[in-house]
């Protein structure tokens, strides 16, 4: 049979490859107003995960275990370097906020748009109207109840306003037209690393950013949860659902059982769970947690905290 | 003899101590117009690289061998663990632009103030008149000739004309008092964690920051640089001035000597200089070097480089 | 009032102090038979973990909540960062193979003593009689039964037979005696770095080991478990109860109860539990769990799994 | 045009590939007497350097300056970041003491065959005659003169011998046939994590290695170099040559060019040099170098040190 031919755009590789995902490399996810993912590059796949694995079990492993079951044990007890094997390279537009969030995942190479050489563009983010909310009142970080219609679109042509004022300013003090001539022969102009401090933290910036896939579940965990910033979390959400799930897809359901989807008891909630298991009715008081902790547990398990 | 009295707000340690350090620990040394960077926490000395050296070399160590030279030893072969032995912790107040920097060495431990949870002072970072300069003709990204004197206040004064409009924003949006309560009735507020993203990068924050001495070395090459921009230089000398060289004044006195004081000469460049040490008169041309690694080179030695 | 005498061998410090750890600062707590773990210097306590909590919150602290249950708190929800604020260095004479084990902690410094520049002493880890046992039949990696008394002792014998030979070995391809001269003038011996290469992973090395307690907390999540073989898990129990007990009781209580104590119930884990706390009966066919998981959760129940 | 045919065992990518690279995936590259390193797999090449770097130039690249150049730029001024986003995963079988040397670079992701699962084989690194040195004299830590033939002989067989022996010993007391039954029925044999405790570091690990290009850059650095051990400088060789130099051959001859063939000075060296290139006669004594520092730099310019 004739060798099947190879596609456009495309080099044969003997590497291992993830089919789903290299039909959407280069495409870009929209996130927020001018955001966006979009894959670069990646490395390896379920497939990686498992030869890491076996390369540690060497010839003791079970032969009749599969591939998926070992991936969900792995998963399961926290063997995590084997998800270390797989690597994913991403493109990202993002508010320069949510870049001071995403930034503190420590063990990602990044390489950032540099305002220091070039000039930025007049991109900022505004919220929508339904993801401009007040303070919340039993959180102290997050956002409550949605706002009065009125108020709400007052914030957002404030906001809108302000972003035209700022970027207004900046290109007055860089004072240079696309030839890098200035506009304003009578006056120099302020130097780029200078003029981009006037800017507000919603103007967007961009970034390629690697990571492996463990350290990605990890990242996933902590800003796809409720507890994260609205808009990191839809980043985190586009990742997980558009690139991350295609890719790795066995991996990938097994971080949504036992990592995502789980909850993690202390000692104590777990000896309370014990007791009620075996048909104990238990109370806050007698269970020895603190009210916090009591409320958290009933919530977990689904059940009124009264 | 009786033992020492224990000075006040002291506590007696058996731990190495560095009482050049001791001295000024919670001190504020003020950097740019609000910042300041102190001393938080310590662990070790010079004498902890010394220990931890003679830990790898064993009963091998000759005696002789002093420990100053040992320190010198260890840098210039960058024999770099005996130096993460030693641990800083830093409060530093910055404007964001610098935060955004100085976050990018990734081998710190870092808790920042949070805009999630608590509102911002109203303090903004705005440049003394000669640190506003043009755009360099000669450097992509940093700052050229100085301003004349005139466009350099209008600048300041834009800056200054800026931070405050946006900080009145900022509490117009949040709509709180002192004790949380709304200033106007008909309003609720908009969450903290928006409200700020209006806020320009310029505005000042503050952490805690810890690292080891070796990683802070590669911090301070860096960032004490020339081409490191103007402000993040000006905590870095600090730094290094104040508080790593009563730290650890054998190391310090070696990183300077070594590392930052030197000069890396590639194969070409070094070969270049051997035929110029033999007194053999070498052009850019002949020497096989670029242009640009050859006006490198000419500007190390301190030459002409025509 | 007169100050408070320093004590012998004791310096003052304005630094956090932990008066429990200082007392132990430097003993050697011994762990099998040549092995032993101390104290050589330590940075913060339970103090600097609220201390650097409190940055992030600002003033948006409630002031009643206080610090024990901040720590509490901040375990339970996986804030990591202000447990990096603590950092400990221990002096550490371990096997080899548990040296091996232990390195896989990669955020940690590490200097550890060279065979290539010094020579090793002859000492080698033995086993006591019942730690020598007979490979697991449940578990692939594991001991599990008790060995026959007369086995065992021959076990003992052999290894303890051929620790004695290797290091007879060992000296007479160095060829040195105590004054580096040749033991024989007619043999030139080994080099050191090469003689070593046939010594067993039994032979006792050293180091000193520096982390922070986040990183110290996921090494004991990690090394104290019935997973990890049994010779690090001593290094486990004793840098746990003898070291970070007494360093930091609150977080050390906390990670106990949050961490160590508890269980992580996956999503369909927490599902089951909560038909059972329902009072539904569920059975492993109608739980959706596959058999091994069904298993591990009857375990943490306290349940028979059939 | 009809599009080319797939190669056999290949898969079409849209990533960027590395055609060099790719025909010796897989391909083993023996290393000592039974180790070998081969390409597991890959992520990027030079373009991704580019590519990066790019990113954070943004517009204000100058379109002439093209990527040969601009990687060599970015390695002589030490542009760290996009060399991380090239990534590389090896299969490597190499000696327990070269690994325990290879695993203290901790920036890389590592799964290694476990004795505590599976039996090892009874491969043993037995150095070749030439290779067997005795200590040098010079350097503390290396080999110095040859050896007699005889006592090399004899050092080859002695550990020869011993390897055998070792494992013999291993075998009986592990007990277990190929079937994991008892060889003898009347001894219940050693558990496997035990068993192999008594087993010379030169027994043979594997493992798969993965890392990024900056940090196996810093890797060749030091473990290519004359002052490391010469069993890993073989393994270290052997991935700059056979492996490096295909996959990235541009950034390759850049690191050689600034990194492994340069020098570093240091200031008073540099200003040493200054001196000698404008024709001033210097000697150690007026250079105000140190005995040992003015032999390294006068060897560094390839003249005696008289």
């Amino acid at each position: 049979m004739a060798p099947a031919p190879l596609p456009p755009d495309t080099a044969p590789t003997k590497r291992i490859t993830a089919p789903a995902l290299e039909r959407i490399l280069g495409r870009e996810f929209r996130v927020l107003d001018h955001g966006f993912v979009r894959v670069v590059d990646y490395m390896g796949g379920d497939a990686s995960i498992v030869q890491a694995a076996r390369v540690s079990y060497g010839a003791g492993t079970r032969p009749a275990r599969d591939d998926e079951n070992l991936i969900r044990y792995l998963m399961r007890h926290r063997h995590t370097t084997p998800f270390e094997m797989c690597e994913l390279k991403l493109h990202v537009k993002l508010p320069v906020f949510v870049a001071r969030q995403w930034i503190r995942h420590r063990t990602a190479s990044v390489n950032e748009y540099s305002a220091r050489y070039s000039i930025l563009d007049s991109e900022f983010y505004i919220p929508e109207l339904p993801d401009i909310m007040s303070q919340s009142t039993t959180d102290r970080q997050g956002r409550g109840a949605a706002m009065d219609a009125t108020e709400a679109k007052q914030t957002r042509a404030a906001m809108r306003n302000d972003a035209r004022r700022a970027y207004g300013r900046y290109m007055e003090m860089l004072n240079e037209n696309e030839d890098r001539d200035p506009v304003d022969d009578n006056r120099s102009g302020v130097a780029r690393e200078l003029a981009r401090i006037n800017l507000p933290v919603n103007i967007y910036t961009q970034w390629y950013w690697k990571i492996d896939l463990h350290n990605l579940f990890r990242f996933l965990l902590l800003r796809a949860d409720s507890h994260a910033q609205l808009e990191i979390r839809k980043y985190a959400r586009t990742i997980l659902d558009k690139i991350v799930r295609p890719w790795v897809p066995v991996a990938c359901r097994a971080f949504e059982d036992y990592v995502l989807g789980g909850a993690h008891l202390s000692a104590g909630a777990l000896d309370t769970v014990k007791r009620m298991v075996a048909g104990e009715p238990v109370t806050q008081d007698d269970s020895g947690l603190g009210k916090r902790e009591w409320r958290e547990l009933m919530a977990a398990l689904g059940r009124s905290s009264v």
